[in-house]
């Protein structure tokens, strides 16, 4: 399928001091510049509140570079590239600053062609969202006669009601399609080919039911702790950081049904139907289907408060109350300082529902497991039962793989090349629309009131897969969690 | 699953002097001794007409063993073994020798303590079976107060009607239950392990039907000719050599319905009502569902009639007359002196009802393939569409692999190994039985009466896949053969 071509624009960052736009926005546009996916002319404006000249932005950014690519761009693979990359500091909460940087923006039109497109990128602190996306509008920014597209960073909200605000308040000034809201997560070819697995083969749709799947692990386990973020992370914590927004997308892509057309509003609508069929438990019940961890010695981190309850480790079970998914439980699971980063969706088939062999192996011969490996180690496998040679009729669990690497090489796009090409392409297909947000927060909010109302996380020892009590969590349902 | 101990017992071989025995049989046998699967005392007496003392039976039957498992036997590998070896020259049709041979029998049980029981071996010319099956009877071998099993080899029967003699002839001295028609695909790892895959496995058995397979092919391609065996291949032909056993086998083991255990009859039961289904084309049908090829300088061969019509090369779509399989075609091919030595099982599932990517792209998806490798290179591959990692949704096929020898080693129990144990411990799974053979013969039948009725095969080039009537065969139904 060829993609339309970009026209050309200018990406504005907020926020642009800050290591997202060095160590990933940049070197991700360097990329699509090198493929020759963004048009000529398109120009990057950072901006923040740090006093940067153009060149020492640049060269900030081709470190960034360099860091990314493992190779300091040069010539005419960096040059053309940087000199389009300008810098304006100031504050975007200031009217006045913010039409300082509409003039400077307006020159680049003029020079560049760019014709008043605009990406504007919020990379800013979550607090700042909502103001700075007012100031451009207020500050006549969008009035350009180009296309305005606004892209927001993580984590949307703090729980459901400060997500319908900041979703409302960004309303007031952009259209939803103009709404780009950024789960990285999403640009991941292995979470993109969710979709392919499901819908390119005919023999998995017919399965992918409660008749045949016992139940479905999600799993986000990072083996590092929250290194420099301990100021940010303590506010943030793991249900907001990435079970909200990456567990619960990779939930709604597993579970949707199939869509009519690989286009934007018909794949969320589906998405948005799995998300609002996922059962809403109330806080009470929270103290049975969900874990709050943190690791030892977290609040010993810099940036930590000594007295944090601020969670590393989450565990849940959820309900898809619909006719596909009637009483199959997904659980979820996210934690740091754990023994190995894996991301990765395990689908538990069930057992045969006969055995023809020996009666007292019925229990021994594992049920078929498929596996989606997000990252690292990208690939699928599929375990089944095989007669191992011999004279007795012995039955193995063996391993069918499929290994991205093998097949089409280590190089694959970074989710936020994808992401950010989609945006200048005005493809909003792998973007949280509103309701989704709301249908997500919907889901976890009764979580944090649980949480708010006192209780401390279960401490766990670094280099373990959570708290007691998340295996606890499958045993009682006679389950457990791979890898654990 | 522990098996049931073997009883010692005799087995006596008639056709001694062939390659069979001192190639598959001995060697078989000989290796169940080193795995301490058969009895202490145990013995095996070879006849033929051909004058052999007992040591030079043994001399032979010892290079026999050194050309299967690539060193001399020495020692305690190998003297106890030989030492329990016997040969009797005679005529099994003749009362007076098979007399003799019953005098040596009870000698050996009065001295190694086999207490009557017997495997009598049919490892002659087909002509033999019923003369010697009647004349073991007539000279009072069976009764011996022991258990009494008789092993015949394929092929069974040269048409329905003689199969059908031969089976009655065998049923006027033998029970159903002490008769065993050797097939020895069957004993085949890869073969066992289409039931053990099908049915220790939740996630294959939904989709095994006709509303998810477009259709199957079975295939076994010989890259040899027939080698020395042109005397006894002309009077044979790849039907009744291959397609009327091996192939009908394997259609009836992916065909047959869930057995309720891994029990002889219940198997077999499943597997004639599978075959009972099998569409019964009439001669005049077959002009366009079966090819008979004949590859170019056969009658060239030694032992070949200069103007023969033996078929080489056969080819024929099946259809399955019930609710399972119903207008799924299952093309069956076999051949000599084909491209590559292959015998595989593909099911081919059917391409997805809607393709949510790029229109024009529907056709360009390839749908699933499942291959099962009976032999070489023992495995089970999946092909499934995947994304191409970039920024469009492209499609591409990959594959999944299971490979015997990665999980297993190369070490595999050899077919007649394992059908000769389970003669020995008297367990008739893996061996057709009567009702089975007839069934396979209705299939077959017409189209011998078609061919007897005249026409010549189709020359094929050595090293193609057969006559272009074959290709032909699949194109006017829109599909092609694998690998052609």
């Amino acid at each position: 399928m060829a993609r339309s071509s970009a026209d050309p624009c200018i990406v504005v960052i907020f926020g642009a001091s800050g290591d997202l736009t060095s160590r990933k926005l940049l070197p991700a546009l360097h990329s699509l510049y090198l493929q020759e996916l963004i048009a000529p002319g398109t120009s990057i404006v950072g901006t923040s509140r740090s006093a940067f000249s153009d060149d020492a932005f640049r060269k900030r950014i081709r470190e960034g570079v360099r860091g990314y690519c493992g190779k300091n761009p040069v010539g005419a693979s960096w040059n053309p590239f940087a000199q389009n990359i300008h810098y304006v500091s100031g504050d975007a909460t200031d009217e006045r600053s913010m039409q300082e940087l509409g003039q400077e923006l307006a020159q680049i039109d003029a020079e560049e062609g760019t014709k008043g497109n605009r990406v504007w990128y919020l990379a800013t602190a979550p607090s700042l969202f909502s103001p700075i996306a007012g100031q451009i509008a207020k500050a006549g920014l969008l009035d350009t006669g180009g296309w305005q597209r606004l892209v927001v960073e993580k984590p949307f909200g703090f729980d459901l009601e400060s997500a319908r605000t900041l979703n409302a308040s960004l309303a007031d000034h952009y259209r939803e399609d103009q709404i780009y809201r950024i789960d990285h997560y999403l640009g991941k070819e292995t979470v993109q080919n969710v979709l392919v697995f499901r819908f390119a083969n005919a023999i998995f749709e017919p399965i992918w039911n409660r008749r045949y799947i016992d139940h479905v692990q999600i799993m986000a386990a990072e083996q590092g702790g929250i290194e420099d973020r301990g100021t940010f992370y303590d506010q943030t914590g793991a249900l907001r950081d990435v079970a909200q927004n990456h567990l619960l997308q990779l939930l709604s892509l597993i579970a949707m049904e199939p869509p009519v057309a690989w286009d934007a509003d018909v794949i969320r609508d589906q998405k948005v139907q799995a998300l609002k069929a996922v059962r809403r438990w109330s806080p009470d019940d929270c103290r049975s289907v969900v874990v709050r961890g943190q690791y030892e010695g977290y609040r010993q981190e810099e940036g930590v408060s000594s007295r944090s309850s601020t969670e590393t480790f989450f565990a849940a079970k959820m309900y898809i109350d619909n006719w596909r998914w009637a009483e199959v439980p997904f659980y979820l699971r996210t934690g740091k300082k754990m023994p190995s980063k894996t991301t990765e969706i395990a689908i538990q088939f069930k057992r045969v529902p006969h055995l023809l062999f020996d009666r007292t192996a019925v229990q021994e011969i594992d049920p078929n497991l498929l596996v989606l490996r997000i990252q690292p180690d990208e690939g699928i496998s599929l375990t089944f039962g095989t007669k191992v040679p011999g004279p007795e009729v012995e039955v193995r669990t063996v391993d069918m793989e499929f290994d991205y690497d093998s097949d089409f090489g280590s190089g694959r796009p970074a989710a936020y090349e994808r992401l950010l090409l989609d945006c200048i392409l005005g493809d909003p297909t792998l973007f949280a629309r509103s309701d989704e947000i709301d249908q997500a927060w919907q889901i976890m909010d009764p979580i944090v009131k649980h949480w708010a109302r006192g209780g401390r996380p279960r401490s766990y020892p670094p280099d373990t897969w959570g708290p007691e009590a998340s295996d606890d969590l499958l045993r009682l349902d006679r389950r457990s969690w791979r890898n654990s």
